[in-house]
């Protein structure tokens, strides 16, 4: 079984996986902190009141060394900029699922910006942790959209795992190493 | 990996986490019959004609030896006082997602009855078994009753997990310990 | 923690469980594709256009080698058949999901073809990879067709976890032996 990553050594990309509330995002946290903090890239914006309160938690939480870059869409070009501006410091993107979701809200090419986000996983030359949900679980969703949206979440799971390093899935707050 | 408990050996306190009918109840069941029995703490009440059956398949499952004690809301407090009878038998707790529901019926304080929990069981004298559910795995639920549900039984399951000194993840029957 | 199985030996019968989208239906068909191909035992049927999308999709996947069977059914009646014909190839049975819908629809006993196919899979001259759904991690569902097909699906996967000599988890694609 592979080690989960610890304080000594964060590199590479990592996927932090979990259903909800199994603490993915402060284990994902943790291991930046670690490392001296990062940039936390959030899907989510503040735009409505449950994601600003959510932003604030996930602030609240973090110890000092951190900057916060909100993109709901194009965290591919996210990544690239930050990589032609030469920083070093590890990223935290969180969540894959919730930018899933803001893709399909804007009608956005799916299985492109999956392909343009495993290409920039790749070629980032700083650690990245990325956070995602497992939603595939439970029984079939009664709706179209739900099935569909379990559908490309299990399908973008499956391809970030491939092209990440390492892959961690979240229980109750217990890293298991999958990768 | 940690071992999952043998028949050789339960001592400390266990949680046995899993999604429905993976054989959390079956396999808590079967760590305290090869202790030899023990107590049967459920927050299930015989008040419904559902709940009369699923206690009374329990009770035909199990074989001799245990005593059960049906509290719904009041957990800790019905370990304490075992504690302060100085009994030393282990308890099976099944379960916790029930009992949050318990309480969300009866408005009770949450937040405070879990850390009257995890206080009950770092103290307990004897060793515990705890079942609860993992329902975080699916897509986001529609309701807002069944988003406070699934979010508040993944919290709970993390505080308890961690005060807890084993945990096991079953999956259609199959125990791995995480923890 | 067993080993996965690899390309060099597929022997006896293996479970391949995950969430939907989590990779089991291309993690067993690889499994047998390793093995030189195999039967292909459809539980679907193409008698409707998705399934027949979704059998395409599968057979574009599949290498040559391979030789289709839909039985929505009688699943353990075509194992022995095939047995019975001296058949040596491995088969893929998938998946069980859709074999238990298909037993409610059509009013059969469901603990007695559960019997029949444990019975099957246990005399089964030739490998046998199984592929099933896990549906209980989410919150309980709201109705009550609902919750019987993900209890009777829990159970179904505990039975033939327990007549496999092999379980695999999957999540996002990635392998966990379980047994």
């Amino acid at each position: 079984m592979p080690e989960t990553p610890g304080s000594n050594g964060l590199e590479g990309t990592t996927l932090v996986l979990g259903g909800a509330k199994s603490g993915k995002s402060m284990y994902a946290e943790s291991l930046i902190e670690a490392a001296g903090g990062g940039i936390y890239l959030a899907t989510a914006t503040a735009g409505d009141e449950e994601m600003r309160r959510k932003i604030a938690a996930h602030r609240d939480r973090r110890g000092g060394g951190w900057e916060t870059i909100e993109e709901p869409l194009d965290v591919a070009a996210t990544l690239a900029r930050l990589a032609g501006d030469g920083r070093q410091q590890p990223v935290l993107l969180d969540c894959l699922t919730l930018w899933l979701s803001n893709l399909m809200h804007a009608g956005s090419d799916i299985d492109r910006s999956t392909t343009e986000l495993e290409t920039a996983l790749r070629a980032a030359p700083f650690p990245v942790v990325t956070v995602s949900n497992e939603v595939g679980g439970g029984i079939i969703p009664d709706t179209e959209l739900g099935r569909a949206f379990m559908n490309r979440a299990g399908i973008l799971n499956q391809r970030i795992a491939q092209a990440s390093d390492h892959v961690i899935l979240m229980t109750a707050g217990i890293p298991q190493a999958l990768k």
